[in-house]
């Protein structure tokens, strides 16, 4: 996992992949380049950090974290890659501020920006809105930057919405690019990417959908697979379909774990929502029908309950390849007998993969850090490469 | 608006005025050359942060906020102004922490103090108050720098109070200086500081006082109007009128935004509640007479609704300077038909305006970050021009 | 209270205490030695940060702040602490993010780690639980940093637990030092650890608890006093005891404030709830039995209002050496007539000492950023030391 890091700055800017000046929102809005570039940035920042190198490209400046939905781990993510940076975190606490959609989003999105670098945000719980919501808040920048009224434009970075989960799929990707030695080797390989029972309801699909879109330009054979009923959103479904065929890999949708799980180098077992149910979510939350909301979850955990046989267990895995195949999760996974009576993965399993699972979540500040930094610097390498060659320590 | 950095330190060390070692609470408590100071550092910092150059002039000390009453703007632009100096902000919240006036409050200001540079306080609900409490911790952390219990005194920064906004009226003042052409060139001219007509209930009176006080000093004509029973504090009056005598200006109230609009080059229509309101809401609070409070509400919206006619709309603007006075506004507008069904401002009055409001916003960090280098440097011109010639760079 | 720089680096470093890789949560856990460490750490911060040296010995880095009890002044000490070292504070708020013990804590404590250099955890209302969540983190944390999760081990810092307080005791044993003027000068004084009364209920144990443990160290005769019922914790009153013996001063248990003050040198008059009443909360918190808790508070309430008399006023101050004996608090104090009608200290008595309980607190933030360097740093004197030689401001 070491970088050399002469090497990865030559590669960098031999890439010649610019993001300065735009926002990280859809991994499938960006090119190869483009994604080669934030990947190669990530690991570059987490060497230099571990080689106790201080990486405050800025010396003063904020971040802005909008989290429309409780997290823990973003959140602290996010305030990991900013503080690496030199960005100190102003939380838009959206509750306290009363903030709604419309004129209020222009407005708001300039009035806490006069010194802001970067704005992260988590937006997930409803189908149709938290891609809408964060384009409403890079347009509104936009706005402000090109009439004077901001310095500078922000990169808004995407920490969840309804449709993608790019800063966790990137995490993902670069762990297991490590496992097998590289981008190349990823090749052929297969990865099942499926839902997995849990007692729990109204789990966004921006993960499973964040997975296939990724996985398919790598060359890999991707098998979505979910009980009937578990769909997801058919435009990630055409996206997924569409990069296997360019990358000369393969993307299946199937019904059953087993199918999936045969043979597979990779499995991510996970649960998440019915679309419907989202969708329908997204209605009542909007009519404010508590009545509709307790009866809908009620419903989705009753579905939920009626596959609780789609559980990540040494039987599933003896079917990947060798028995040895490798087990993801973004976390945290509902263990079964652990955090709940039955869950996603059994508690052999996880605690097999246990510490893997933490190192693919290591990569996440690194990675908000270089999508940051790729969308806010002209050359990053040559940005990076100053901050190496100055010869300063992070930590006395 | 670019500012001749040289020329600019230059005046600053001339003018020979000191706030080191005191607080911001109300601009008419300044000298005019104090103002003068705080109106120059300001538009440095935002320059050398425009020409980026770190102006982290504390390399390390904590900012403390402490918001009674719920802000996003404000709350922003303390951020970002501490965070330009290299302070940190540290929340004084006290729905956690339980805290009250009295002995209490002499003992909180020192305990949350001891690596301190500023204090930031938002205190403007209730009649008779807000100030006195920011008096109160102005006194404590006296009391305990004098007795060694504070290596270093805070300044106390007022983000509104009862009776003043100097951060906001002080950034509206940077706004039309710029956008007359200096300060010289708004003598003479005609602001209307009006009432305007909103939906809610319970506004600070602080901005119209705040504005009535400050603009009287420049040399204008002010002109205060708003629906009988929306009187304002008495003193601030008598502040605005001797303001106007000695400034050669002249200091008018009506009850006629028309009268007020006619001729004017600057507008400020702007929705207050009515002082007896306030003061009557005062009192129930402290009684925490709910049902009294809600009474109250009732009354006030049903008084508000008897002025509807109170809007800043085409046909009051055209009344204008050539029909063409200049819109002023704290934001949020209430906007007729975009934020509420009737407000303070017709949609395409506000839209023409729009980005005028937010670049008047953009000063206020900088205002805030102004008066803590005044408080806090015995001499800001040197310390601003040793950052100016340091040739670092803030965002690599 | 001056301190000679160079004299206490050199003292630091031959005492040759190490704490590097370890974590600060019990003070009978550590050496004489190790306590003398974080001692002399804390004043050497503490006179560099009244020098207007900067200690920012890490570049960038993040500090975690649990608080699963309310508490402003601690929040404020930690904050401080961490942002004159150059750290950014991050809360982990567990409402937010429902963090509960077991298989999640493990988890959780690396999730938050990847860029954390320490952990400030306050866990003080559950008999059995504070102490032990804190070890669970540390281990989580060892498991994550031998498994190659963490660059870094982050510290752990007691900021109040069922046990200990040593942030605390240490910033009152720093205090009481320098009043006597060293060390050595403590030997054979008395000091009178009493319980008070209050009209509160549930004040944790942890300060009485940690004041016999640590002050018993240093040769001192301590007097513990409080009503029948109000036992601490029998592991604490044993190591109370046994420092005593190897100290060579002496420990004493009774029941009477006024005995424990008679010739006192120093008294340390503060309330806290009875030893069962807390394990009984603990037991009813678990069973979220509501009512039950009601009727607990009730019965505590009752059984505290039955020791009004144990107040410390002119007449008991009269008891003690010279009838000018110190007193202490840990602040806030419930004082008689001032914040309560019946309280721990007569308002006469508390104005007279009152600046003198400031100063004992304002240790609190030097010891918390002295347990953070001893716990991160292999050696100590040449980080403070290179601080201290590079010549720069902190304030410019």
């Amino acid at each position: 996992m070491s970088v050399d890091i002469a090497k990865s700055l030559t590669e960098l800017e031999k890439l010649g992949a610019s993001l300065y000046g735009r926002d990280f929102l859809l991994t499938w809005e960006k090119s190869d380049a483009e994604l080669k570039s934030v990947f190669i940035i990530a690991e570059l920042l987490k060497e230099l950090h571990a080689g106790n190198i201080p990486l405050d490209m800025f010396r003063t400046g904020l971040a802005v974290s909008n989290f429309r939905d409780n997290s823990t781990r973003t959140r602290f993510s996010f305030a990991s890659a900013c503080n690496l940076l030199g960005l100190a975190v102003q939380d838009l606490d959206e509750g306290k501020s009363q903030i709604a959609h419309g004129e209020t989003v222009r407005e708001t999105a300039n009035m806490i920006s006069f010194l802001t670098e970067a704005v992260g945000i988590r937006d997930d719980m409803f189908i149709g809105k938290g891609h809408t919501y964060m384009k409403e808040v890079a347009e509104a920048l936009d706005d402000g930057y090109k009439n004077g009224v901001l310095n500078q434009r922000p990169a808004v970075v995407n920490l969840q919405c309804d449709l993608d989960h790019p800063t966790q799929t990137m995490a993902d990707m670069l762990f297991i690019k490590n496992h097998f030695g590289g981008f190349e080797k990823l090749k052929g390989r297969k990865i099942a990417m499926t839902w997995a029972y849990s007692p729990s309801y109204g789990k966004p699909l921006s993960v499973p959908q964040g997975v296939i879109a990724l996985m398919t330009r790598y060359g890999m054979n991707v098998e979505l697979a979910y009980p009937e009923g578990y769909d997801l959103l058919p435009e990630t479904i055409k996206v997924a379909g569409d990069n296997a065929k360019k990358s000369g890999g393969s993307f299946k949708v199937s019904n059953s774990m087993e199918t999936a799980f045969r043979d597979a180098d990779i499995v991510y077992p996970k649960s998440w929502a019915p679309y419907r149910v989202m969708e329908r979510r997204t209605q009542l939350l909007e009519k404010a029908d508590t009545a509709g909301l307790k009866e809908l979850e009620k419903e989705c955990l009753a579905q939920n309950a009626g596959h609780m046989d789609w559980i990540c267990d040494e039987k599933k895995m003896a079917l990947t390849k060798n028995g040895e195949g490798l087990y993801l999760h973004c976390l945290p996974a509902d263990i079964k007998d652990v955090s709940c009576k039955n869950g996603e993965v059994a508690a052999g399993v996880f605690e097999k993969y246990r510490i893997g699972t933490y190192k693919e979540a290591g990569y996440k500040p690194f990675v908000i850090a270089a999508m940051i930094t790729a969308c806010t610097k002209k050359n990053p390498a040559k940005v990076i490469g100053e901050l190496f060659k100055a010869g300063r320590k992070r930590v006395l």
